[in-house]
């Protein structure tokens, strides 16, 4: 069996910087057309300036042009003024904004403390059309937060109802329920809250390559998540959220949250698409949705996929990098057979 | 300020064998008057001469006598015989039967399937006055494990009113619940369960040193557990369940489940008890809910604590084994002054 994915889409991918970047960035722009681009870099992206330069790298390190692989760049949200925004808006680079909570993640110290203050910010987002990407958790109860923060969503998409909010990786039956009720609030789901919950991250042995933020959760949610990809939701996209740790920070005494799908996404998706009998609703899911919600341009790539079992490697190594991939070591029943750039 | 502790009791502890044993086993010897042995060796110690003689490599490991630290033996859940509870039961360094559910935790495939064939066996300890200690826990969702086994012990505890049954390391308020509703119903319960939540495993980064079985639960179950131990709570007994696991078990790609914290223990709970005003509780804690409940006789030892701060190892190592405390490298504002021994 086979499929041709259109212009397929990760629309959540952190690329890092400098020799992680080297590694990580060839692996993205070899399946996808393009992906939605994280600044929560060490310091963060928060000017046009800094963004058009870590496009550079990300391009240069990916060995590609845009036309094989569009970062559509994000900024870090930090209460930007309207001209800010306007500024941002004028470079056909960019494309959201991203709001992390102070603190809730990786590299997201600098984020929103207080949200009453960013409403001026969310004000000129909806005049000006540019979407708010938000990393909805609380600091809550580790399997509250994001539950405890749909109330923020709920908030934000009544006040500012043009707005384009996107929940990024959600992770709750509850944030899939509040995703119908409001026509201007979209969401991301990774790979690994389609497939796991928190007995993969911690039921057996503790697997901290499973270990991501937000936690996965309860069977129940993981089991509402994928039948709403399987079904086609249309408000629902895929964003892998792959987020490469180096090996000594996953492995040890204190290990950092994330797992590295981005190099077997599209064979993983393929697969749990065609077991569940929904291959007809992969193509919405990884590319489609998000070109007809956010307008989207992205190279004019396509990808074949077909059922020949692939290995994932143990690990991805280069650039003085070591990563480890989800399903290391193991198969999937799908593979690319061939990437097509028009 | 100083407490002065008669017969410190450890009522769930893992010492493992060969060199780990001799890493771990003086530590244990040092601070308590005794300890409830686990029996969860691979292969798991079943016969009454595998019980003596891990008995004698333990009291050979710790280089003391049992008038210093008694090994209170315990034997895996087998359906065992009446005749064979009834040889048990004559040595008198044995103590109890500690059943697993097959497959719950470290070591436990060898354990019980199908509750309806035990309840021959459950009969005659009853009949025997051998106390039951039971890992309670179902193979379902890693949150929820101990919660849907609550009704097991229910209908343990009504069919076999004679029968002590203790539910080992309670980590929910549904357990303490539990433990009121009948007489023969026990529970010990740890000391990080006293003091941390999934959060502290993870809600930050991943700690691998924290992970373990049954997982930290949420904050409101830590809390109960916490009141009713400060308050007093006569059934509930302090059992470490501390299980040491060496440092390449624990930071890896699948850590294994357990927190080591025997060397910790009676300066942790002496400074958890002292913060909460409830010093004067912490005797019937740590011995002597104990000695009252099961009669246990041990070593003539007492046990001086005092508020001066002590520095916890960043590991323990010997005998080729590396192991990491909880605690590792921070500071408990008690200490033990002096260990007396009759």
């Amino acid at each position: 069996m086979q499929i041709e994915i259109a212009q397929p889409l990760d629309m959540h991918l952190h690329l890092r910087d400098g020799d992680m970047c080297r590694l990580v960035a060839s692996l993205s722009a070899a399946d996808f057309s393009g992906a939605v681009v994280m600044p929560n870099l060490v310091p963060p992206v928060v000017s046009v300036a800094e963004m058009e330069a870590y496009r550079s790298r990300i391009l240069a390190a990916a060995g590609v042009g845009a036309d094989v692989f569009t970062p559509l760049m994000t900024l870090f949200f930090k209460n930007q003024t309207a001209a800010e925004l306007e500024a941002a808006r004028a470079n056909p680079n960019f494309f959201a904004l991203k709001l992390y909570p102070a603190g809730a993640t990786t590299n997201s110290d600098g984020g929103v403390v207080d949200f009453k203050s960013a409403e001026k910010t969310f004000r000129a987002m909806e005049e000006l059309g540019i979407p708010l990407l938000v990393h909805g958790e609380t600091h809550g109860f580790v399997m509250d937060r994001e539950s405890e923060f749909l109330a923020t969503y709920r908030r934000l998409a009544t006040m500012f109802p043009r707005l384009k909010i996107c929940m990024e990786h959600i992770t709750t039956a509850a944030a899939l329920a509040l995703l119908g009720e409001f026509e201007n609030l979209f969401a991301t789901v990774t790979l690994h809250h389609l497939l796991i919950t928190l007995d993969d991250v911690a039921g057996g042995m503790l697997r901290p390559h499973l270990f991501c933020k937000p936690i996965a959760k309860r069977p129940e949610d993981r089991d509402a998540l994928a039948a709403a990809a399987l079904a086609g939701n249309p408000k629902l996209m895929f964003g892998s959220d792959s987020a490469p740790h180096p090996l000594d920070k996953k492995e040890c005494c204190g290990c950092a949250a994330g797992v590295f799908t981005a190099p077997l996404a599209l064979p993983a998706l393929a697969e749990f698409f065609a077991k569940n009998d929904a291959l007809e609703n992969l193509q919405n899911f990884v590319g489609g949705n998000a070109r007809r919600i956010y307008g989207i341009k992205s190279a004019k790539k396509s990808v074949i996929l077909e059922d020949v079992t692939s290995a994932v490697p143990e690990f991805y190594a280069g650039f003085g990098q070591r990563v480890v991939p989800m399903f290391a070591g193991e198969k999937i029943s799908w593979r690319v057979r061939e990437r097509v750039c028009a």
